[in-house]
């Protein structure tokens, strides 16, 4: 069987990470995944929220945006409304978590990264690729901080990176493009490390409950996709 | 090993379920998981959503709140912040998925079931401790619009409930308590119909990954739980 | 004559005060009167207000809130609004302020004591089952300093308690139920203390103004009232 | 006892009305209370809020603001604030409850007349006088229907005033000034009509609470003053 | 060519400066252009915003409101939206720069002069009245802290005006009344000290472009009513 | 005299348009004027805002915001802060009515069509490249309409760009780089038709006032930079 647009079932989309978008963050990373573009910046601060304030610890936290047209029909700006919607909360809540979980915040020093996912233009997959594409800035950033003596030690564990994988008419699919997710019976995100553990796993029966049988199915293309991302990462963070 | 409040590893907190809690809504549940406890009530409303108008199609949607001192130290309330945290927002979204994964929204025609769920005492599962009881008071509602003869047939295709597993000192546990989920290494929330399949997954690895076979762990926990919680409920329908 | 849940017109409805209603506030009460009930907590907080501090005097605030479907329809969420209304912003002044009366500020030292008034069933009267349950709970969270020996002296200074009374139908009655609340020609809350002196006195004709006569006929059940409703707040706080 | 300037116990601030202060809207009124001043307009506008839509029915409402600089150091603006104070929400809900209850809503017809009361220069009493000069406003504005022939009956009842009374050093005063408000230990509102009845009464006892026999010296007080305001409006409303 | 007023088309409305038109502010000026009417205050305050904390330097900023019937039909507050519009910000903003480049800020010393701009009255040139009056009233508020002994030295550098010139039925016009405003091709709002040099220039055209000769002309227009302002303004000063 | 990047004073930095840059909008550009890049978007959407309705008559408008880390220092998303900046509703009303000025609305018929301005980088002039770079979106939009068969006639009556001059240590340059305008004595903005007549001049004395001479200077030096900025878009316009 092939997909709508061609693919097998456990095939990822084109992945292209550019490093230096643009010149002023001290991380800044375009990653495209086939239609979908996310800008992820990494700024570093030099103080942390209230909550660490004094406790000699770092924080990485996360913020998520979409231009109004990144969509097929033009979305009204969250700041024009006043406010957040849930789903972008959720979203950059989500990202914030993960990339801490890669991080030694003790390490990193009372600083904080904060990175600033931007898509420019949305078909699926949003969150992940800003996962993925956040994970080179923040290393990006963080080489700025060893390189200027800022850092003394690599705070950074593990590599990190996200995949959705989904349920579509019956068969288990990797990677959902829109065509796909908008009909998709079940919907699932999933954050590995570099060493195949999870950092975070989201799941979600839109219609149809799944059982485990199926979850072990999507795992399997999600730690396949995942491992193919991770050597994007690595080999886009090889050049420059 | 016991826990420190003398659970067993695989052990639910004593659970109650009162119906009928207050007397006006449609539903009205006191869940009690442990000290934790949330009033569900169900609310009938002959409208739906801008988006499903004139569809004939039915909608089930939750909000989520805590009473400022349902914890140990007072929170300020969302509605003098003038907006509402991003976990509550996570929280209601998923609570309201949940529900309608179990709802057949054609069958309950052109109207919503609103699921307000208030937090009046926090130790831990505040958002399964939610979702299992918000089923029961939409069972009720659903009766009382049988009862009314506004429905011809019951629009709900099966049973639900979520509850929590995690790690702690390294030990994969069942129904986290607050003292527990406050060290946890991983924390899941999993939400199951009453056939055992899964309708939600959340899992977060807060400091240390996890693996698939630890994943396994943790699903057979929450298989568990949910079975006990799903026979509660059945055992609290039958009274009143 | 008789009213239409068969009270007479100086009669109040049942009052059930219940302490220690949850585990963790330094005070919680539940107030029941007739169907209206609210959950009263006290919080003790180390800080006051920015306005108070420096002063060695102390603070005493309230807040009040309803779950969305404490009434026959349901309402809105405040924090959904993303704003308070002015009717609960009268209240929750209304409850700081008569609770102020009888607590010497300087007595209780650079602290705040928070009152959260949530009424989980509305039928009429809930800011005057606020004040009268919010009292207790005062009681209680200065019982607690007392105890701990933050407190080496008592800051309050009398008893306290609130009640409604109304004109319906051409009649004076005390303590209106919702059903005669709605359709009061007169409505009037009375704050008064254990000694019978007046707090505050709120009264609002909603379409046929009154006179002095009247005015006092009104005072008359008001006192009535609270000297029995003070007798309930002694009683309940004997037990325990 | 003589006043700090000068006033008997029982004595007015000198009162200026101005009709036609400016020149666009149907009502428009100065008001000045001693050295207090607001600009009290009355705008007619041909349709009524939601929860009057269709029943034939009109409306009468208020808004309340001060100017940043009325008073002694510049407060916030609420516009860049963002949200209207409780006082203000307070003071509005009053102004408009007092208006409404001289007017014949149904005579009025499906239209709102708006009361906009905006103190330009604030020295106590700013809520009574601008209850007082809106009613000024709202007669002007009725007139103007009358005289369009857009209305056929008068929908006005009766007169209405408004005035503080208070409590200082223990003597019982008339008309606070900002000066003697201050340090009040009992601040009162009174609203009565043309024949004397009452509409609105407001007592807080802000240290010592008060007792029957001093409620009414302050109501004799009351009834005074607003005598002598309403004879002002009369005279007002004669000119021009 | 007459206007519809009667006036030539470079002859200014009649002007009206009335100083001391509140009592407390350190300035306060009722300036009046035609039918337009603006509150101008200015209040001292002994702090500077954050970002000036420390430099030894001063700030002078300025707010800018209209009542809600200022105008022919009742504008909503903004304080009731919740939020400042476009309009108002841009005004405000202009109000506070053109004052800002008059005034020498190391000499003001760290404080904060606020002008407030309230229109009681809108018949068209509402901004460029304000700052006409904004800077009579600035000049109040230096006079009262060069009189307190504040300030050693006068911090203003010059004396400023605006004026509106627009084109009007392809005719160029000093001053638009509203009548002519809402119909302008051309709009211009420009800002001059007394030496006759540009502190601001904002042109728009609404409908049809304009070239250099015209440009020209509204410059020479302006240049001759604000050589007439500034001798209003001065006449005024004198005065007192 | 050289300017610190090499730039004659009337010389423009590198200008770079590039058409379709995202592909799902109607029109889709990225500008980049030397380090300054905006992506500006044209969507056409099939309803007018409500002041238009039933009026047969088209509308235009704008949106503009900046990535948080457009500038060397991060900014807080105005998302976050649940409100725009004073200077950001000045920028998207001015692009806004530009953009109108160049089309014929009652030939666009009852459509809106909106122009989002996203700066990714900031080097100075962010509005002006908006403009320049939106009218080139909005050309692509028409194009799509009349491709479409939507549209009959185009709407668009002439050609328009924007630029930036001002003077820094008293020499008047064209297109201020950050470095420039930071240090500005004067800024001034400028939109011309392509005919070279003035659609807005904003200008603006940061601390010295200008006179006649120098607006002169400032405008030839604004018409020469346009007359360029024009034959870059219509270059642009020729391709694809």
């Amino acid at each position: 069987m092939k997909r709508f647009d061609g693919r097998e079932t456990s095939e990822l989309r084109p992945i292209k990470i550019t490093r230096g978008y643009t010149r002023i963050p001290e991380g800044s990373v375009l990653i495209e995944v086939g239609m979908t573009r996310v800008i992820c910046t990494a700024t570093v601060e030099e103080k942390v929220p209230l909550f660490k304030k004094g406790s000699g610890v770092g924080w990485v936290t996360a913020e998520y945006s979409m231009l109004p047209r990144a969509t097929q029909t033009r979305n009204q700006r969250e700041a024009s409304k006043g406010k957040l919607t849930g789903r972008t909360m959720e979203i950059q809540r989500l990202i914030g978590r993960a990339l801490r979980s890669v991080v030694d915040l003790k390490k990193l020093g009372e600083r904080t990264i904060w990175l600033d996912c931007d898509v420019i233009q949305a078909d699926g997959g949003t969150r992940t690729a800003s996962i993925t594409g956040a994970y080179v800035a923040l290393v990006d950033a963080v080489n700025y901080l060893l390189t200027k003596g800022l850092l003394k030690e690599n705070p950074i564990i593990d590599s990190l990176a996200a995949v959705s994988v989904g349920k579509v008419g019956g068969v288990a699919l990797l990677d959902l493009a829109y065509e796909e997710d908008s009909k998709a019976e079940v919907d699932m995100n999933v954050v590995l490390t570099g060493q195949g553990k999870f950092v975070e796993i989201q799941g979600t029966a839109e219609d149809i409950p799944f059982d485990r049988e199926e979850l072990n199915k999507f795992l399997e293309l999600a730690e396949k996709g995942i491992h193919e991302l991770i050597r994007e990462q690595k080999a886009a963070l090889q050049v420059l």
